[in-house]
């Protein structure tokens, strides 16, 4: 594929755009406060719920603003490809399906029947590789017989897609002082700050991401982008990338900060959101809660966050992990 | 304790006097419905959001709508007391909270720790006993010195109160031609008839219930009180009592119908739940589904029911049970 430069034509106007084209086939999705959480924390912590998104995560709104920016422009795709093992695909299958585009989704032959049957339950086809490289390279081949290609996050359009959780966040009267994101490529987080740039230059936007795969960590304190040899080995299997793209890392240099946390930690706050909130969020949300509480501890008067829970596509495998230990006898205390 | 007659002043009418009286204080519970669960199917399922209940819970309701009558009446208790090892416990210690009556709960001791923290998180004293048996005693020894014993369901305000889950929810809009309730003592089942009464008496409303423990199935089939010897052994520890009571077999015994389930049957409708509705509830919920499907299976045109979820409050072991196997790769289908 090829990977385009660090230049982006994107502005937080695009996330405008994006919220106009795609907002009447998406859901609003619900902004919750638990609070006793937020009694004990001395604090206000605001969720922002898109794993009640659309195909479960907020993936849906990225996928499908790309898709519609190309039908609206009169430059329909005949196929569209993607290659994923996890919320995108089913995004992007959700979203051809919508405009009856023939979609492909290459997948690692290791990814669970689950996924491949909710990726084939909207319509499109699956077809699974030996490796992730192996669906890169088809997706590759794929795009020069005339196939559209999606990327997860390296792209305008899926970027300012995902901004729109946030924006209508801001839109439904949400102030915080700062604003918590799971990192993975940065697609989330890039929207979000271009999101928060409409609203309140102050609003603090912090990425939130596995020690275990801390390359947008070090990607952000170096200043220069850090790639991982392999897919770190985290539960947070919504965040798992190589690295961040140029493209996002534009905008990740812009943060507030990046926050990294322990698999304990992240485990710890999944079971937290489930019992407080009685919803389900995929782990990687919990990064997200897990870097508000790092950074309400070093505040000296009660702030607004707002917590951002991007999916809630569990497996069983995934429950068990979390479950196998309970740490809610450790009530969350700053 | 004194166990009343099956006579009961309850009617309809209470139900409404319940929510004028708690309204105020508790979550209108969101109403839910996933479209690909109904596009399945082929009927409108509703599933109404009681696990968003304050305290995790249905049971706040009742508790609350009898603690308020009382303070309302110039009864206010200068002690409350009740026994339980669920929701109850919670919801008793919540409601009393709110009025500064100091409340002791009774808990068996093999009760979990995570279930005293949540009722001392209330403010309620909890002592823990040898046995159920041991804790109901001591209840009754406490009204003779002059404390007030809330019961779970055997009680025409905590049964009023119950029913207000399901008034909010036809008020809502919602027009189910059945409706499907988790069943245990009855307290939930008698308010949710009661409430459909004054809508339209041709709703059917049907209480489920753990094939291990076909209490209420017996009861209903056979026109008698069926007892437990002891109680029964199901996931579903939300509905586990030994028997209903009088006062709400005088309901029970006008419902349409008491649909049991196998352990199997609720693991596999929890965990679809879990995966189509991304919101946590506890495995009583899912005889309620398990109920409509059952009733939907012989149906021959489209319906529409309404799956009340009765709360939230799940246990690491008990997602550890519900996770063990995964039923996802079987779709729900009629």
């Amino acid at each position: 594929m090829h990977i385009e430069s660090s230049f982006t034509n994107l502005t937080p106007a695009k996330v405008l755009e994006a919220q106009s084209r795609i907002g009447r086939h998406i859901n609003r999705t619900a902004i919750i406060e638990s609070e006793r959480l937020s009694e004990w924390l001395g604090h206000s912590i605001i969720f922002k719920c898109d794993n009640f998104q659309k195909t479960g995560a907020f993936k849906a709104r990225g996928a499908l603003n790309t898709v519609m920016s190309l039908v609206e422009r009169g430059d329909t795709p005949k196929k569209v490809v993607a290659f994923s093992s996890g919320n995108h695909a089913q995004a992007v299958a959700w979203s051809c399906n919508k405009f009856g585009i023939p979609a492909t989704i290459y997948m690692e032959k290791t990814v669970s029947p689950i996924k491949v049957q909710a990726t084939k339950s909207y319509g499109a086809e699956v077809v699974l590789t030996e490796s992730r490289q192996q669906a890169m390279d088809i997706c590759e081949e794929e795009v020069k017989s005339g196939a559209y290609f999606i990327p997860p996050y390296d792209n305008d359009m899926v970027i300012a897609g995902q901004g729109t959780c946030a924006l209508e966040t801001f839109q439904d009267g949400v102030e915080p002082d700062a604003v918590f994101v799971p990192l993975g490529g940065g697609g989330l987080v890039a929207g979000t700050f271009l999101a928060s740039q409409l609203f309140n230059k102050k609003i603090k936007v912090f990425g939130c991401e596995p020690a275990n795969g801390s390359d947008a960590y070090n990607s952000f304190m170096s200043g220069t982008i850090f790639k991982l040899d392999a897919l770190p080995d985290t539960i947070a299997d919504g965040v798992k990338t190589l690295s961040i793209a140029p493209r996002t890392f534009h905008f990740i240099r812009q943060l507030a900060g990046v926050t990294i946390h322990s698999e304990q930690e992240i485990i710890y706050f999944t079971q937290w959101i489930y019992h407080l909130c009685k919803i389900i969020c995929e782990p990687s949300c919990s990064l997200s809660l897990a870097g508000a509480f790092s950074w309400l501890k070093e505040q000296t008067s009660p702030k607004t966050v707002l917590v951002i829970l991007s999916g809630g596509n569990v497996s069983a495998e995934t429950y068990n992990a979390i479950w196998k230990t309970s740490y809610l006898d450790k009530i969350p205390a700053l």
